[in-house]
Order: C-alpha cells, then sequence, then structure tokens
C-alpha cells in the first residue's frame, strides 16, 4: 500500500563510513528517493554518488538545505557536529535521522528533542540494532511475558576497538546496549542512578575497559561490560527472567537467541517453621528444561529503519527510536561519566519526567 | 627421590562433596598413607573408608587425634567449622589443609594463620584451581614477562548454581577467582580497594549476582563476574598485558588456553606538537599478529596440590597456596561484602602488612 | 521393588582399562554384589578391589568360576581373549556381559550367540553409548517420528588415537557407530551392504582414516567416518529426518542434541505439465523453523547398562544391546574389511536371516 | 607501477546472483575499467549499472562484442551457457574469466582451454576460493613444507542448500574443494581415481548428499562430504601433515585456521627383533605440542582474483586459476558421476597429460 505513495526524498550528510550503508539502504527502499549527498569532502560525495544511482552531490548542508527539495536529512558525521547540522535542518522544517549519538552532551540532546516537537518533524536516531531480527525478537519475547519478570540483564561488547581521539569506550560502544535496553525493557531504559568502572591501563587520557551497572525496578540490575583491548570479539546479552532466561549471542549466526528454560525460583514457604535463613533455601527450586531457539527472519536492519523512518513521517508519530529515546541513553551517559569521575559512586541519571519518558 | 621417604600420615575430616577427592588422591600419591576418615556421619565415612583401602573411621575430631598416629589434617567440612576443627590439629602439632574458604571470616583466618606460625606447622588452603595445569602455565608466562605489563583482568564465572543458605554469591564462588589473581599476580593480590555491584532479585536475602572491581597497580583493574543464574556456565578469563592477552577458557579442553599476539600501544610522541589528544590518539598503534595455544600436561589438580602439601612440611617452608594466601582472598572478601552494604563505594581492603605480603 | 530382591553377583574379569569402570558400577548398583575381580596380573586385580570393597581376587577365568558363587561374569579383556573366556563361562551357567566388541571376529560372535541361546544364559554387549541419555533421547525421538523418515546419517568420531597393534580404525571405533545405529534405527543395522575406504599414510599396515557407506531403506544414506590421525577430538552425528533433522554433538555438554526445524521437502506435483527436471524443482518447499534442544537427564550409561543386564536376567529376556545386537555389528565390520580389501566395492553383509533380525 | 598503465576494459555478462559482485570488484580495480553489463533481462542489467557506475548496458553477447571496446569478458551465467557464450568471446580475441564450473562438462572444458590456447588468449575459472587469505597461506604452508608429507585430507561443505534442478549435489558444491585442492596440493588434483557415494532420499532426480574419495600419493587419501540436506553449515578442511596438522574453519572468523604441532608418527625399528605388527606398534611416537594460528590478512578474495586477471593478461602467462586447472576439476567431476551410477566403484579421473599436468 505505501508503495503506490510518491517516495520520501532524502539527501544524507556525511559520506565516509556510515553514510554509504545509509545511502544504499536508502536506494533500495521504495519509501525513499535519495535526491543529494552532501560531504565537505566532494570527491568522497561523488564516489558515493557514482554507486547510488547519481544523486546530486553538495558540500554543505547550506547548499543541501537551499537547492534541494526535500523531505528528510540523514546524518552520518562525527557526533560533536550533529547538533549544528540537525537544528539547521529542523529550522529549515526538515525531519532528521541522526546516527548514534545523538549528540555528543545532553544539553545538546535537550535542544534537538525540543526543537523537533516545536516543529512537528521527525527526530529520530539510528539505533540499529534496535531493527536487528534478534533484538526485535527479544523485544517481542519479553513483552509476550516469556521470560517472566526481568532479574538481571548482563551484556558484553568488547573487542580490538580503534582507540578513539575525542570519546572514551563508555561513550563509544555503551550506547548499542544502553539503546537496546531502552528498546527491550518494557519501562524503557528507566534507571535512577547508575555507577561506572574504568580504566585506562595505556595512560591515553580516557577509560579503554569500562563496565556500567544499573540498577532496575524490584531488585535487578543490568550491567554492561565494554572494552577496546580485547583481542577477541565477544557480543552477548544475558537476559535472566523469573521464567525464562535468554542468551543473545550475535556472533554465532546458526543460534542467535536461546532461551533456556532453566532457572531458580523461591518457593512459598509461608507455613514452613524454620529460621529465616533455612526456609529460603528450603524454598529455592531448580528448573532445568529444554533449550529452544527461535528461527529469526533474515533482513537488513537498515533497511527496516529507513523504512521506520518513512512510517513515522507519513503517519505524524513518534518513531520507535525517536529523539527521546536517544535522550534516555545521553543521560546515562552523563551519568556514567559522573559516577567515574567520582570513583565508580553511584551517581544519579538526570532527566526530566517529561522527557524520559517512554511513550508505550 | 621423595618416594624412598617414609609417606606422611593424614587423617581427611568430611566425608561430603569434597572430602572424597581429598581421600582419593591422598590414597593415589606415593608421598601420604590415608590413616583415618572422620565424619560424624559414620556410614558415610565407612562408605568412602570402602574405596580408599579401608582406612579407620572416626566420628569426631577428638578422636582422630587421640587415638591416630597422623603427622596432617584435611579438613573438607562447611566453612564455617573450619576454626573450630583447624585450631584443634594446630594445638595437637599437626599440619592442616583446609577446603577453601579458609574461613568464614577474615578475623577466624587470622587465628588460625597465627596458630600455625606459633607452632610452626603448615597451614595450607585447597586452592586448587592454583595447581591446575592452566593456571601453572599462566602464573608461568605472566612471571616470564610474554604478556608484558597487566592492564586488565576480567574473569566471568557463571552457571545455575546452588543458591546456599549461608552465603552470597561472591563468597561462594569469588574465592576462586581471588585465589587465581593472588596466585599469577607478580606482587599477589595487592588491591588496596574494591567495589562490589550485586543483585539479589529473587529476594533471597543474599547476592546470586555479583561483580567485583579490584583497581591494580598502574591503572590497570581487575573486574569478576560472579552469578548463580546463569543458565549457561562459563568459565573464562581474560588477561590484558602490554605485549600480548590470554584467554583462559576453562571449558574448552581442546584450547584451553589462547595467547593472542594482538593488542593497542601507545607510541612514543615527544617529538609532536599537536594538542595532547590529538597527539596521543595520533601515536597509538595496532598489532594483529597469530595466537598460540600451548599444549598442557594432563595430571589432576588435587595430585598436585596433596604433592605441594607433603613437601612444604617436609622443605619445612610455607605451601604455595598458604594460609597468609588463604587470608589475603578473606579480605577481599570482606571488603567486598563491606561495599555492598555501602552501594557499591570503593571499600579498603584491610590487612596488616605483615600478613598481606606475599612471599617471593 | 528390584532392591528388595537379592543382589546378583558378578565377578569382572580384567582390570586394566575398562573393568575399573565396569566394577565400579557394580559396586554403586543395588542389583549386583561384586564378588570376584579375576586378572592375570594379581597386582593389578588387589589394586582394583581395593578400591571396590576388597572383593576376592583371583588369576584365572578358570578359578573364578570354580571358587565362587557368582550368577554373571562380565569381560573386559583384549577382544581377541572374549570368545574363549565367555564359551566357558557359558557353559558353567553363567550370564555374560562383553565388552565391544562382542568378538574379534564374526563366526567366534556366532558361536558365542548359539551357546548363550543353548544354555538360556543372558549373553550382553557392553554398547555403552546406547545407555547414554543422549542416545536414549535419540532413540526415543527417532520412534515416536518425531524426525519422520531417515533420510541420511552422517556420524563422525575422530581424535588423535593410539594406533592399535591388532586392530584398524574400524574395528576400534566405528562400533560404537554401529551399535548407536542398531539401536537407534527402528530396524536394525540392516544394511544389505557397506563400502569402505581406509588410507594408511603412516604404512603401519592397517587404517587409520576409514569411511563407511552404508545404504540404508528409501534411497537413505548411513556414513561413518573414523580416524585416528586427527589432532581436534570431534564426536558428531547429524541424522536428517523428513520431518526434522537432529545433531548430537557429544563434546558440548551444554547442547548435547539439537532438533532443527529445517529441511526441504518435495512437495506434491503430479498435476503439474512440466518436464520433470522442472517439475521437481519447482516442487521443492524449504521450511526454516525453530530450532530445539531437549533437556537430558544427567546419570552414568555404565551404571544404567548393568542395571539393564540385571533386569534382563531375572526377566529372563534379551539384553537391550544383546548377543544378535552385537553380531549385526560384527557382521558389518567384517563386510567392511572386505570392501576395503576390494578396493572400495560394495560388499554384502552376510547374516543369517534367524541372528540378524532385530527383535521389536 | 601497474597503476601508471591504461586500465583494462571489461564487460560481465550476466547480472544475476554472481555477476554483481564481479561487477562491482571490476569497478573498485584500478586493474580494471568496467565498460559493459550483459544480460538478455536488461532491467537487471540497468539496476546493476545504476551501481555500478553506468556502463554501458547490451542484451545479448553478440552487442557487446560487436560494439564495445573491450580486452575481457566475464562469464557469470549458468554452467552449461558458459561454452558457447566463451567460445563467441575467445573467437573475437578477447580474455575470458569464467565463473565456475567451467563448463557443465569435461569435452566443453577441453574445447574453450584449446581455443584460449590456440589464441593465445587468457582463460580463467573464477575460483574464488583460491584468493582468499585463508586458502593462500595454506598454499604456503604446504609449499613451505610446514605441515611435511600430506597424509590425509577431509572436507566438509555442508548447509541447507538451494536443490538445484540441473546439478547435483557433487556438481554444485565439490568444484569448490577440488579447486582448492588443485591449488594446495604441490602436484595438483592428481587422483588417478575416485570413488563417489550418493545418496537422493528425497526422490529429487539426483544426490542431494555426497561423498568423494580421492587416493592421493603414497597412500594419502582425500575425501570430500558435501551436503544440502544439513541444516547446520559446516565449512571445515582438516590436512593432516607428517609433521604437523592444519584445521581450516571458515566459519570461525576469530581463528580460521589451526595448526597442530600433534601428530603420530612411526619411528625408525629395523634393529628390533620381534614380529611385524608389534614392532610398528613399538616404534609409534605420539607428539603433543601446541597449537598455532597465523593471523590472516583481510582482503577480499574477488578483488586479489580480478587483480590476477587483469595480471595474467599483461605478463602474457596462465592465470593461477587458469583453465587447465578448472579442466582437472571437471575431470575428476565427471569421473565422479561415472563412479556414482557403478554403484561407488572406483573411476578411473580422465585427462590428456598434457592438459592435465600442473604447471609449476
Amino acid at each position: 500500500m505505501e508503495n503506490v505513495q510518491n517516495p520520501l526524498k532524502v539527501g544524507v550528510v556525511g559520506a565516509g563510513y556510515w553514510g554509504p550503508n545509509l545511502a544504499r539502504n536508502f536506494v533500495n527502499s521504495s519509501d525513499w528517493e535519495l535526491k543529494a549527498i552532501c560531504d565537505q569532502d566532494m570527491t568522497r560525495a561523488e564516489d558515493l554518488a557514482r554507486k547510488t544511482g547519481s544523486p546530486a552531490v553538495v558540500g554543505s548542508i547550506g547548499a543541501l538545505l537551499e537547492n534541494h527539495d526535500i523531505d528528510a536529512v540523514a546524518i552520518a558525521t562525527p557526533a560533536r557536529t550533529h547538533h549544528a547540522i540537525a537544528m539547521q535542518a529542523l529550522s529549515a522544517g526538515k525531519h532528521v535521522l541522526v546516527e548514534k549519538p545523538l549528540a555528543d552532551n545532553r544539553r545538546s540532546g535537550m535542544e534537538m528533542v525540543a526543537a523537533a516537537e516545536a516543529s512537528g518533524a521527525v527526530l529520530m536516531a539510528d539505533h540499529t540494532y534496535c531493527y536487528t531480527p534478534a533484538v526485535m525478537k527479544i523485544q517481542e519475547l519479553i513483552c509476550e511475558g516469556e521470560l517472566g519478570e526481568i532479574l538481571y540483564i548482563d551484556s558484553v561488547r568488547i573487542n580490538l576497538g580503534l582507540v578513539q581521539p575525542d570519546v572514551d569506550v563508555f561513550w563509544d560502544l555503551a550506547p548499542h546496549d544502553l539503546s537496546i535496553l531502552d528498546f527491550i525493557l518494557p519501562g524503557g531504559l528507566a534507571s535512577a542512578t547508575v555507577s561506572a568502572q574504568g580504566a585506562d591501563p595505556l595512560h591515553s587520557g580516557k577509560s579503554c575497559v569500562g563496565y556500567l551497572s544499573l540498577p532496575l525496578a524490584n531488585g535487578a540490575l543490568a550491567h554492561i561490560h565494554v572494552n577496546w583491548l580485547s583481542p577477541t570479539k565477544i557480543r552477548q546479552m544475558v537476559i535472566g527472567g523469573s521464567r525464562r532466561t535468554l542468551v543473545w549471542d550475535d556472533l554465532n549466526p546458526q543460534q542467535r537467541i536461546s532461551v533456556y528454560d532453566r532457572g531458580v525460583t523461591l518457593g512459598d514457604s509461608r507455613d514452613r517453621q524454620e529460621d529465616a535463613t533455612i526456609r529460603k533455601a528450603a524454598a529455592i527450586n531448580y528448573r532445568l528444561g529444554d533449550t529452544w531457539s527461535p528461527a529469526l527472519p533474515e533482513y537488513e536492519a537498515l533497511g527496516k529503519m529507513v523504512g521506520e523512518f518513512a512510517a513515522s513521517i507519513r503517519e505524524g508519530r513518534s518513531a520507535r527510536t525517536d529523539g527521546r529515546a536517544a535522550l534516555r541513553v545521553l543521560s546515562v551517559l552523563e551519568a556514567a561519566s559522573r559516577s567515574l569521575a567520582r570513583g565508580g559512586r553511584r551517581s544519579q541519571v538526570s532527566g526530566s519526567e517529561l522527557l524520559l519518558e517512554k511513550a508505550i
């Protein structure tokens, strides 16, 4: 049905690492028409244009907004430039898609969200993982209650990474985990506090190894391990639930998701007479059931993501990974930086209730 | 040579879970003669005796010490009973081997160490992992400088575990990791502080999921993840070094240890003119070299351990995992409990310098 | 119920590699009383006796049969001695359990089966794998139709093995795979022919690398790869069915059995007009469903096996892995040797219909 | 140096599954200029052209050869059309690259090779695997003698594959394994005979499960397992050598190649007095050494392949995977088909000595 509509027109800003992926997905989508590539490095932009059906090439965001009839702008430039480019696009009345992180600080992110809400435009973060078949299945399973209450989440995202000149390992890698948590947790990323432990054993001036602890509701805990110095690559998230536990191993294409019907439960023991300690122990039950790995559909997450961008514009609604979701991620990252500066003490996650509430 | 000596005589106290393993290894060792099994449950003791060449069976530590001509006592009873049994054996002039943890609190451990040193007896903790082929190889590689400076250590020890009635997950599982760190780190377990994050999502009254952060010298960090609620079993330790990084996967018998000649280094950049941030980034070098997995000898760790117990007695020296090593482990565990009670704040690891110093 | 019966009395012949495992399981079973250990090497026999509750020790099968009141004999000696020992025991009226292979040639095996049937004694082969939780589950799933029709079976059993002085890799390793096939296939090991390919690249005088192909009913095929020269150990069997496909990876304790609801089917295409080739292609359907891994109970296979030995004696029936099952395995091995000698040509599997028919 | 030369001009025939990969690599190579895309389906060709810098689009090989100034033709059409297209291109004086297999029968392949040699043109098969970092490293290690003498090769290539309308599983998958063997074996694919076992349990009219045995020099054996019906995907080759054994697991990006310094050797035992069997056994030695995994460079194999195509044209020499190499692969495939038709009997691999000799 949507295909009978005229495609939306988009310009991609940034032809470096990520921009070509966005451009390719806009080209392959019937929802979109790629009108222009924008990069200060015109050669790079032209090279990309040649492989994407020869859209126009421009050297500045100003030129893009002035000369081309576009509905939306997709920004794939360094994080510190997101705010300026997005604000310019929003004030020109364009819908805006921004590569993660939304901005390099929370204040900038708040301005972007406010500007978008004022203008009625869609502001969306490219939290790509939230559009993968695996994460969409996880969200669905949690939502349907298959895992029961969440007891703990342990995420590991480590590899030999490029030590970045401007951000530490938390700001580089943890946005992935945080945006996923925000998407799959029924209440979104609602931790009131965060503790961060980091190490800079190379004396590079910023953490290369990091651990985040996020207390969740009901005594549950989320923990994230990010690391640029690991020679092996691990992308694994364990989501322990009161009914079942899910393990997502993103580097195992043959079995990305395993749902274990194993666990520990505390039984009802109100009528017992023993002292509390023993009573609790006695009432613990083990469940050693089957393992199940759901078949996942195969599609490219970015294709799904540009589809959601188009749908949210056409339906006049918030996108799944909208500016507010991205702001919740920024709020945790800023609180983590404060915790790190204070030796790992729990730090409050700031946030206006309005902005941080997840629409359900 | 040692075989021409008369074997030492030992009594095993506790015929439950671990005692049979100790008894079997004493029987198979030419250093030892198993003289008696001691357990309040005489049936259990007799059952064990039948499978270990029919040593004597006694029902109390008093009876063991009075009626049998033994050199040493091996204690495999619940942790809360270690102190009383060990003190009784030490005051009877026996050498003492204690299953981990040495005691259920640091004060008791200090008394045990002091009593052993006063009597000149060997007090040794059965930190079994320190006698495995894998850990002995790791210690050797670190000692020889193959890994360079230690940058970080990340240990994961998770499985669906028996929720214990009397201890939390830290006291149950982390002694393994801590005793290994104490053994493989050149300066022993010398962290001045520890931070602990725990979760009790089952509301069992104690942590079932836990994380420990231990700052090491030179900005390095050790981190330990222990978890009773994981449906999958993981036993993995990553030791990042300035020269190479080692991954120990204890559940992969075909390649337990992998040494990666990959990493990140900061080069010399003193003559550069740029501002500090850029300069650092510019001087980072990546190394993507080969992986090497050393062949490990095959032997049972407990056999090695009872051999070390005999050798330390005969040579009148401290055992490799002696009472002081065990006390360093207890000190970290107690500090972790304090950190946990204070919401994860860094807690000082107590210790008299005398007791906590590792002999080299 | 069975525990109220008096235990059966058994003597174990052979205290070398496998005998101690049998002895230990007889001792731990309430069905059995271990009366004697028999080995020409009396020191070895005495050493085993000390660890198994001190049964009698004898130096010959004659002494065992004359002097001890036993119901059954368990034989764990080299294969070439099985026939003589078993025949002696059977003629003395004893029930007999024999370590695999039943004998070192088919004729000897037939004599043993005939002797047992004449005397009414139980003759059973210790095909241990058939008593493991994994194989019992596989048999159950096939029997219940969960896999549908069997399309192919591919078994790999390779490792760095001891090159045997007297047998080739087929006779050493393939009895495991063949006995498993005999157990799990509804009609037993009913291949009419077998082809064998072998290699002796070390010029040791016998095959160290081998491949067996066994055509099954309805165009299906079983294939077995056995190899003494592989540095990595693999124990994997894939059982492709028309409904589902099962993969058994015996070295993955966390997921030994995986059942894949994936496959290829040919649809009904009778009313199509195209030529045969295109029609067939058009009617092929792919199914990409979930994966399921059943929880397996935990027990020691040998304990189950000695229990079946006792039950078959008490109930006067054939044991699950009786002499005839073992004979079917020998028949395939002999046919494989003939195929090997003839350059891999298909060789008929001999067998009297009476002896080779599997009782259902 | 080569970059200063004018790029060679190429037309790609076939814009279906594989053609876009070839086109993309020609576009990204400084050795090549992509001049035209040729496909009977002009829409498909135009779609590909839009993503590859907009070369010309033609609907027939005739139009391509008549109207465009090209040096070479790259053919990515169904196998049965390779011969006609390649002969047309060769007779027009073009160099020709052909997707594997070179042709759908050996006779056609011989004509292509003869035509290319007569015209002096380069005829090359796109045996892509031979240009991967892994296979190039394997070839290098064997060539340098790191593995010693080859004892056995076991290759497994199984997955849930598209049952092809026109070819069986041998012709679909085994060309990969055979072309790799031809490349890595010092003497090329020189097996004099081949045996094939196949199964068609779906009654589709052709084998879906297949096994090939290829005796090699000195008692060694190569074995290939190809399978369209496996729910799990395996791409593994074990190459056992007298010095070391190499395992290539192509689906393990973190450790594709492992070299095991483990093995079995027969020692010198000429002066022993025992009978032959025992003597052999006594002289067997086991080696349980380290494992080593070489770092592999990262590049796209197809990029390397089009580079080799250009280099062989410019240097007037045979390409690494030239027509003769492809013909050796076809000869084995045809012999395998004959073996299959004769129940697995060994079948002679035909070949004129001239054509089948590998240039060294």
